[in-house]
């Protein structure tokens, strides 16, 4: 029966469970720490202190963590973590923790526990920098959505893995609170900070805005060009300085591919706006900031370069058109485009925020660095179906962040 | 078990089939006869002579009727059709046979017998004319792809119907046949007329054109917009002087709306140009000709209305922009008008064929008709990105047709 843990349970839990002797001595000294700070779950580390081996477990409860029991969420989401988790990490070993066990009854998956990686948005405020960002997270794209897009898998194939993905609850939340109620006025979850009340009132009031907004959310819930994670900003991916892995796939669904390149992407300008208050040094914060443009670029160009070399092997003689694959990777592109600018919008606006932007204290301070992510956001929500090259991209962001090459 | 009827065991399943009782004396004296002219099915019409009542049964054959056990076909595809039509029926009554039970042993659909109804495309041949035709079409599309659509419904519910529609089997033919091989030089199952071989050449040639098929292509297999009908050629519709129904959704799955459309419009311009050699009489065959353009024309306009009307009545706010809908109308436009060129493409190039057409026995006069055809296809998938307004689609049917107003 379901029930959800503590961290006495969850030890007699791993002691008993076959699986985790092969990651743990389970008869040894074990220890658990709860470290879930994300919206909706439990996350326990399970250490053995005999051998100083360690495994990581996930819990989904059946509420929104960060909202309490009155906001119910099936629990059954943990399954599409398990399911995504292991596609994931079939495609892209390596670059996600590897899966140990999914149990349906607890609704829990067991992983590598990544001892020293850290969930790189909250360094990244202190102007911390990741080798190879960007062109990590665009290997990691390239490869999973390439191998569950129709240009890898057989149509029957593809429709038997979607039969796992009907996410219905989790893309509800993304409905809902990326697409929809940032927009409307009255809508009871938003909330933003009180100095930008004439910034939100005037960007809720833009109609071209709305109906751009609305065109991304019905691609959203139309175009199921592969199996996209669904959830992938800065929170969702932990490095070390020589390690970085993507987590926390339960938002994964067959979705736009331009969905996942924008959320990164639009994390990454978010965090560039943060830094107007985070780096009070104009030169710091100037460098600092044509890091994060660039590791958008890499991201972006290491996804294409990855996507393209993929198509070039592609088997079904329908996508070998050269015309054909241009305008596949354009239309992508501005996808990516949208979904970034969404992606940026609803954090300052709607129910759940970034801690990039909501750290600053001093609310004068913070509305300064949201009117630029709401700049770069309106712009690239707004233009989307004009972008034709990642510097079009590059050129919105660079502009609201003050920084211009040459 | 499953097992094949013929007219006498088909008698002995309706006898003691209980639902049979509603519909006829099944007592009485009946009478079978097999109709099935397509290419899929075995159709059997059970008469009751007592009292002059009848029933049409379906039953689905484990392979292609028209090529024989050597291509083997799941009889599964009875079921969709069962959901399909039940839906339509919900959607759009009296303009589908009423269904009446579904055997999912036998894979059969028992449904109302349309009695002096006929498949409209063989009269139309003759110049038959139907009142209301293109009005009563794009009633039923608007009805049917707006009721199904995320406009009406909630997405939870939308991907619980989902569920009963991945229709693979189905979609591979269509993906096959429609867009695929066609444009290869080499497809063994392609046949065409010997006199069109230049024609053929020309266009499986055409790096633009086959770009266009491979978006459209990808479009079908990744736009989950509306239950569309799937196969909405004339010879899915019947109809007498005063009545006109859609039959056989067995294609039925979630896809992009502009394909329903577009199938219906194509076989219309494939009569047209079939008209060149079956109206010799100039002013006859203009007249004709622009009685089918009309009939295009109001099955747009009326889907168009329909869809706007029911949309200023949208409950989500995400839709009720303008813009988004004046956008998202437009897009279907584009749709309708890339599959209609590739339903009257495939129809000359690929597997199966039209009456239309192969009926004419002098292959160069068939051909004649057939480079009027391929002539308004190739426009029509080349330029589908490009169409602003219906009228550009009738623009390129008239200029091929030779009808031109004023």
């Amino acid at each position: 029966m379901y029930q959800p843990f503590d961290v006495d349970t969850i030890i007699d839990y791993v002691r008993q469970h076959p699986e985790a002797l092969k990651h743990l001595d389970t008869a040894g000294q074990l220890e658990a720490v709860e470290v879930g700070d994300g919206n909706l779950n439990l996350v326990f580390k399970v250490f053995d202190r005999t051998t100083d081996r360690s495994l990581l477990i996930k819990q989904a409860l059946p509420y929104v963590r960060a909202a309490g029991p009155s906001w119910p969420m099936p629990a059954e989401r943990a399954g599409f973590e398990a399911r995504a988790l292991a596609l994931e990490y079939e495609c892209a070993p390596g670059l996600v923790p590897e899966p140990y066990w999914f149990d349906e009854v607890l609704m829990l998956n067991a992983m590598e526990n990544l001892v020293d990686h850290r969930v790189i948005r909250f360094p990244m405020m202190e102007g911390k920098r990741y080798r190879d960002l960007g062109a990590t997270i665009g290997d990691f794209l390239a490869r999973t959505l390439y191998a569950t897009s129709d240009f890898a898998l057989d149509a029957a194939d593809k429709r038997e893995i979607m039969k796992g993905f009907f996410n219905v609850e989790l893309c509800r939340i993304t409905e809902d609170l990326v697409f929809t109620e940032p927009y409307l006025p009255d809508a009871p979850r938003n909330r933003w900070n009180p100095r930008i009340d004439a910034d939100v009132a005037d960007f809720q009031a833009d109609e071209h805005l709305k109906s751009q907004a609305a065109a991304l959310k019905y691609r959203f819930m139309n175009a199921s060009q592969a199996l996209i994670h669904g959830d992938l900003h800065t929170g969702s991916i932990m490095a070390n300085d020589h390690d970085i892995r993507v987590i926390d796939p339960e938002f994964a669904f067959f979705g736009p591919m331009g969905f996942d390149i924008g959320a990164f992407i639009g994390n990454l300008f978010l965090s560039g706006a943060s830094h107007e208050i985070h780096s009070p040094d104009p030169e710091q914060r100037r460098s600092y900031r044509r890091y994060l443009i660039d590791e958008a670029k890499a991201a972006w160009s290491t996804f294409e370069a990855g996507f393209r070399e993929r198509l070039a092997d592609v088997s079904s003689p329908s996508w070998t058109s050269q015309p054909f694959q241009d305008e596949f990777i354009a239309s992508v592109l501005r996808d990516t485009a949208g979904y970034a600018g969404c992606k940026m919008l609803r954090r300052i606006v709607g129910f759940a925020h970034v801690a990039d932007l909501d750290s600053i204290e001093d609310l004068d301070e913070r509305a300064r660095a949201e009117r630029i992510a709401i700049r770069i956001g309106r712009r690239l929500v707004s233009e989307h179906a004009q972008v034709a090259s990642f510097d079009d991209i590059v050129a919105i962001a660079a502009e609201a962040l003050e920084v211009h090459d040459g």
